[in-house]
Formats: C-alpha cells, structure tokens, sequence
C-alpha cells in the first residue's frame, strides 16, 4: 500500500529542518495559556496567575544515544531523567514531575530494568522530581521517552531570545570532557572486540570524563544561585549539542553577534589529556562536543558581581547582529565560528 | 561489562507485574500537589486552588503496536494523540497541550513525517488539544511517544476506584470492532504476500472495522455530555485492552465484584460479520479484543435517566466483592469472567 508521494530523506534537511517542515503542518488554534511553544528548550504555559508550568521531552534510543555495551542501566536511568530536567533548568525553571516510557527488548531482565529505575530514582531524588505514571512496553531496541514538567513564576522564565549587544557569554562547569569520555568508552570497545576474552577494562585513568558522559549533572544548582542572588540571566540554554552550535541558537532567537574568546573556554585538564592521547584538537572537543549539559547564558554586566565567581566563566560577550559569530584564537586571530555541532541525523 | 546479577525475563512476570517492581525502587518523595499517580489512567495534580492538571504518556513502537505496511502515516498520527487524549478522558479531563517525542528510521520520508504531523494535527484540531513540543531523533524502528496534558476542576476527577455495588456498568460505543479490523488487515497481509505483484487489496467490505482500528476516537464527547448534564460517573476507565480486563482493574481498585449480561455487550453487525468470516466467536473479540478506546464506568442507577440512553449501554451491575466478577451467558448461565486481555507481553 506505498502510494506516489515523492521520497525526500530527512538526513537532506536535518533535524532542524524537518521540525521546520512538519511544524507548518500544524494548524489547530493555539491556546492562549501557552506562553513559548515549539522553538525553546521546553514549552510554557501558564497555569494560575503568575505561575507558569514548562514541559519537555527527550528520547534516548539504543544504538542511537547510548551503546548498552558500556552504558550501566543504573547510569542510563539518572542520565534520562537528568538531561530532561537539564531543559527545564535551561528555561529557570524548577521541576516538579516526570513521566517514563520505556521500550523493552527481550535482553533486557527484570533486574536492568530495576538497576534503570534506582538511577531514575536517584536523579529523580537529587532534582526534586515525582515519577508520576509512564507505559512500559515491548521493543526491538531498549527506547526511553521522559516528559518532565516543571514550574517557575512568570517572570522567572528566561527564553533563547533576550541576549542584548553587550550581555556577557558565561558557561557553567568546563566543556567538552562528555566528548572526551565518550572518545575514552569507544576506544575501549575497539579493544574489546579486537582482544575478546583477553580484554580488560581500563578505564581508571579517566574517571571524571567517563563519569560526565555516563551520568551528566543538571545544573539547577544554578537556578537555585540566581534566585537567592537575585538575579535572572537574559538568555539561556543548555548545552546539549555543543557550545557552538548553542550559541548560534542564542544569537539567531536574540538578534545579536558574539565573540568568544577561545583561551578563556573552561576545560578540565582530564579532558586535554584525552584530546592530547587521540591527536585531536580539545578545542574542537569543548566547541562541538555535545551532551555537557552545562549552561550558557547571557548576562547583563551590572549582574556579574552579585554572583559567586566560582560558579561559571565569562567567556565572551554578545554583539550586534552585523558582527557575526566570531572565535578569537588564543594567537589574536578571529574566525567566524561555525554551528556545526554533534548531530545524530545524516552525520 | 556484564555483571553477575541474576536474569529474570520480563515475560515471566509480565507487564503488570513489571510495573509493580519497578515502582517499589521509585524512594524520592512525593509531591503533597500529586493527588494520582502510577495505577490509574493518568496522573493528577494540582496546579491552583480546586484545579488540577491531569498528564498521561503512552509509546507506539511499529513492529509492536503496529504495522506500517497497512497503517498509513496520517491515521498513525491520528491514533497517536488519540489513544492519549482517551486516558485524559479516562479521568474525566479535557485534554489541553502535547509532546510528540519521535524516533525516525531512515525509510521514512520527508513527506511521511509530514503526513505523520497532518494526522496528528486532525486529532490536535478535534480535541482541542495544542503541540507545544517534542523531541525528534534517528531510530531503527518508527517509534511515537506523546505525552498529553488535560485539566479539570478537582471535584471532577473520576478514578478507577469509586465504583460500588449496585452501580450500573455502562459502556459507550461498540466493543471488538477494532480487533475486527485488526483481523481483517493481517488477513489482507498474509494475501498480500502469498500474491505478490497480483495481489490487489480487498478493503471495502468492512469500512468500518478496519477505520476503528486504524483511527480509533477518544470519547471527549462522553466528558462534555455528562458535564452538561450535571453527572458524574463512580468509576471510570478506558477500553484499550479489552472489557474484560479493564473491569478487573476497575473492580480490584474499588473493591468489588461485577456481574455482565453477555447478550447486553454492544457488538456492530461488521464485527460479527467478520467474526462469522473467521469462523471466531464475536464474544472474544468484544471481551478481550483491545483498542476500542471506549469508556467502561460505573454509574448510580439515579444518574441513568440525566444522560441520553443512546450515548452508552448497560451491561450490568457492580456486586459485593466476594461475588467475583461474573459473565451471563445468553443461555442463562454464569461463568467466571477472566481477565486475560490482549497483552503485548510474553503471551
């Protein structure tokens, strides 16, 4: 039962692209309780006077997001429920609740299944959030859908779209060491297949790299910060794809420029270590490796001493439009910095 | 990496005995706004003085729940936001805002994902419902997950567990007519590929069942009825795995029996046709045949005559619990009625 239609891969447009498309297609009236839709890290909607509720949800599928060869299901349930709840902090937001959707293949037992639930437990403890309902069902591959919903006053909310020319760019914690990990756990399963039973794990050596990519952190410690020094950042986002590729989302959803200055990236030395053992450069690591789920976040200078100067890096500053996105090297130079961050579509 | 643990198969203590498992390892506190969490339909919390927020999340993975080669895309997309709205229903709510997470393998277009996003904007448009977001990511199977937001006043909230003894049992629409459908389509599947290229399908002689099946309704219009009408039901659930097994939930969670006249159990001329075809007894199909997304509630004799008899059938009466759960056979007698509904589990 195939009809006529023309066939138009979705690698031809990306990710971003289709959810362009397939956006136009959606006509039925808005509701007038919705404060940001589609186009942000999570959707708001308002639920009482001055109160907002935000929504998110992300998938991770095996094979996709995750190789269940060294991913623990324990790790795999903290880290589903923390990079959702990464989306309602990129928002200012608190989360309240969440629910699960799990695919099941026959490999998995009951017992991984229980190991997933203590991770989700755990991070679910450590936020805040109440695991309120889901659907368990069978799967060819393990796939894990989680909706958490948060909340935040009204004017709490911090949108992609407020930097102004001039703002500061400030990131949370250090970037590119989830890369890092990552690059450490497929050299390793390299090893695996080529040595078979002989294989030992070695992964001592780079303990806080692998642990930023098995179990990442949401930063609502930050949120927390804001609220009791009272200030709101301008713009905001997580950086789930990349540093480079979130700015882009910020400049473009705010009308401006901006100019990073590459030397003052945070990146731990446990990072440059993994970067220095493969040949590669770490500042392609802390640009376009993604799934750091730090913070970048636009703020006004007048706000930069009202906040604990350990808790994030200035790191640039936005500009006007006309100005672009630029990289400043550490040799003076400036290039124009490229989006082009981790993409799970058409590589 | 594996690990000593031991290895129990999901299908050994199937779906809901999984559920039961992993909600023992759930530790983190629970929020004093929740009023219904995991066990009912969907979960219920408060979002401001009497109102409350009532969110549901359920996953469609092809190759499980269904079969592209004769599910178009817009029906799929249809059916996606329609068998959640029908859990909001099933908590007596309006349905208000959606996410669609969804994973995409590399045979689906473009335009398919388009179609996809048509259908889902049809139910979006018929429920009143607005996508307010999502998540779209590579896959190796089509996979759909949508979570549905609703709300009601407090006092509306109808759960699994109020029925009581003497209360009717009613339900809406017809029963089994889309596991007729269901039947009809594999059968035109299995022709379709004893025939190859000769093979022309035969679709027109049961419109109705196979539409059931592949564009099943949410029966909003049962809420709004009975808000008009000033009545609330006792006990309320939706039909998705079949009247038998639903009736269990709904008895075990209110603590009592139930007795169903067979002949009383509302079947549509083409589900018996197909039944009559097949050589199958239609009872099966209306008793355990899933997907109808009908309502299943229990109502005060009182009550009956407040509603328009023509929006639903009563098929019998809540029983004192230790009178069991009970099927008259149109010959006059009675047999224990069973819950073993369609699971996608195991069996």
């Amino acid at each position: 039962m195939t009809t006529g239609e023309s066939f138009t891969p979705v690698a031809d447009i990306g990710e971003f692209g289709l959810i362009e498309r397939v956006q136009q297609r959606l006509t039925a009236g808005t509701s007038t309780d919705l404060l940001t839709g589609i186009g942000d890290d999570a959707a708001v909607y308002r639920v009482a006077d001055g109160k907002v509720h935000i929504v998110t949800t992300d998938a991770l599928i095996e094979g996709v997001h995750f190789d269940r060869t060294f991913v623990p299901m324990r790790h795999l349930g903290f880290k589903a429920l923390a990079v959702n709840v990464s989306d309602i902090v990129a928002m200012n937001g608190t989360p309240r609740f969440a629910t699960i959707a799990l695919g099941l293949p026959h490999n998995i037992s009951v017992e991984m299944a229980e190991a997933f639930y203590d991770g989700l437990d755990e991070a679910a403890t450590l936020y805040g959030v109440t695991i309120i309902g889901g659907d368990m069902t069978a799967s060819q591959r393990l796939v894990i859908s989680v909706t958490v919903i948060g909340e935040a006053p009204e004017e709490r909310v911090v949108r992609r779209s407020g930097a102004r020319p001039g703002d500061l760019i400030c990131v949370s914690g250090d970037l590119g060491s989830s890369f890092a990990g990552l690059k450490v756990l497929l050299d390793q399963k390299k090893r695996m297949e080529r040595e078979g039973d002989a294989f030992k794990p070695a992964l001592d050596d780079f303990p806080y790299v692998i642990r930023r990519h098995l179990r990442p952190a949401a930063r609502l410690d930050l949120v927390r910060g804001w609220e009791q020094a009272g200030v709101r950042p301008n713009a905001l986002i997580d950086i789930s794809d990349g540093l480079a590729s979130e700015l882009h989302h910020l400049c473009k959803q705010s009308g401006t420029g901006a100019l990073v200055h590459a030397a003052t990236i945070p990146i731990d030395l446990e990072t440059r270590h993994v970067a220095d053992q493969v040949g590669e450069d770490v500042d392609t690591f802390a640009l376009f490796g993604g799934e750091d789920y730090e913070l970048l976040f636009a703020l006004s200078e007048d706000d930069l001493e009202r906040l604990p100067s350990d808790s994030f890096t200035v790191i640039g500053h936005f500009t006007p439009p006309d100005e672009g996105i630029q990289l400043k090297t550490p040799e003076g130079g400036t290039i124009p910095l490229d989006a082009q961050g981790y993409a799970h579509f058409g590589g």
